[in-house]
């Protein structure tokens, strides 16, 4: 059993058909959105049970419920990275990744696979150890990507990079001083883009098996962005360059 | 007085020559990092005091200060607004402001200085009823950004925008939905970007006051990015847009 939490992760659990136990709506919400998923719950044969604020904040440890929780009948569960490559080759698109190396954030990781989400990627992959694991916090900043978008979660990074470079999968690592950028390289062919954590960067060896490195242009006296928008700019510049060339 | 603490933002502050009262470094920390940053203050006439950890905890009130922390002898100083206006004039540049409608949370106000800045902007304005204000947490956030790029507190953003527009600036909306797109946008002229709040996007009558609506298109299931990932995706597109051009 695992709780999520907010409007949106709840809305998309429900939408993508999770195995929910139950949801739990606050007493004190009785607006229209409230009104929403009572329904979009009840229309998927889920039960609905209302509970006082102070059992909401129990239950999910936080005050940032926003009135709404599910209660799903079984764990986070990860996508094998092999099923990730075939759900591409599936779509019949142009492969498009976002490989995460040791995001610790879980404020950053739940961002990532939001925007991963939003930039139409077929997958996000993390490592295993010393990185976040997709945590209720997670959920809840991803605004429920994570309950649509499918995770791996690898041992070896290295080695899941391997593999999608015998697949024909270009993987690009993003790293400020790089003098090819983002703008510069071609993005709109089967692509991995590689993230690295909030202090320091790609690890040498993911670094090192990658094609090739880019930057994000800095126009300022600050050196880098943060790793959410960071990701930001390189997988919605992937994607426009792929508008541009239908 | 007011405290700043991490490495990023104690280090532009002195860079930026700040009226630094002293620097305080942990004790604990006898790394390279924390002897540049205490070769920078002194070299700058600013005295360093070495500490507990537990002084910084009690001063910064937070564990996230890195072992380091300035004792600025000024409150957070916003810009004029009208002093954005000169200083665009002066660079001789294209305009490029980024307005933030209410934005709450102060991590993403900090992420949005800080990718503004990166961005190259003139300044960013805020308004000064229900947003969150330039606190530690958004300097930090901010990665020292917010000691750099001039921050305007407006009390009336539609005044602002007509000012803007007065002056020949065009001022870009980003809110989901518009069939424009910030691809699809001039972005290479004169311009103003326009992020909306978390919640509630750009008020109305903000909205009105702009000359156009561009949306961020999405490819996934979820309908719209965070504010600070919004944000960088369509501050970098008006950067690539003036980089293309030249």
């Amino acid at each position: 059993m695992r709780t999520i939490y907010g409007i949106n992760p709840v809305t998309e659990a429900i939408r993508a058909g999770k195995n929910i136990d139950h949801v739990i709506v606050s007493a004190a919400r009785n607006d229209k959105t409230a009104a929403a998923i009572m329904k979009a719950a009840t229309d998927a044969d889920i039960e609905v049970r209302r509970a006082p604020e102070e059992e909401l904040r129990r239950l999910t440890k936080t005050d940032k419920h926003q009135g709404v929780a599910a209660v799903l009948a079984e764990e986070f569960r990860y996508s094998a990275f092999e099923d990730l490559i075939a759900a591409w080759k599936e779509s019949g698109e142009q492969a498009f990744f976002l490989i995460l190396d040791s995001i610790q954030d879980p404020q950053n990781l739940g961002s990532l696979v939001r925007t991963a989400n939003a930039a139409g990627v077929h997958g996000v992959i993390i490592p295993k150890d010393r990185a976040s694991e997709v945590t209720s916090t997670v959920v809840k900043t991803s605004a429920g990507a994570t309950e649509v978008t499918p995770v791996a979660r690898e041992t070896n990074l290295t080695r899941a990079i391997e593999r999608l470079k015998e697949e024909g999968v270009w993987v690009a690592a993003v790293e400020g001083g790089s003098s090819e950028t983002v703008y510069s390289a071609d993005l709109d062919r089967d692509i991995a883009i590689v993230i690295g954590s909030e202090g320091r960067g790609i690890r040498r060896l993911v670094k090192e098996s990658c094609d090739f490195c880019v930057s994000i242009p800095m126009y300022g006296e600050i050196g880098s962005l943060n790793a959410a928008q960071a990701g930001a700019v390189a997988l919605f510049e992937a994607r426009r360059q792929r508008l541009k060339a239908k």
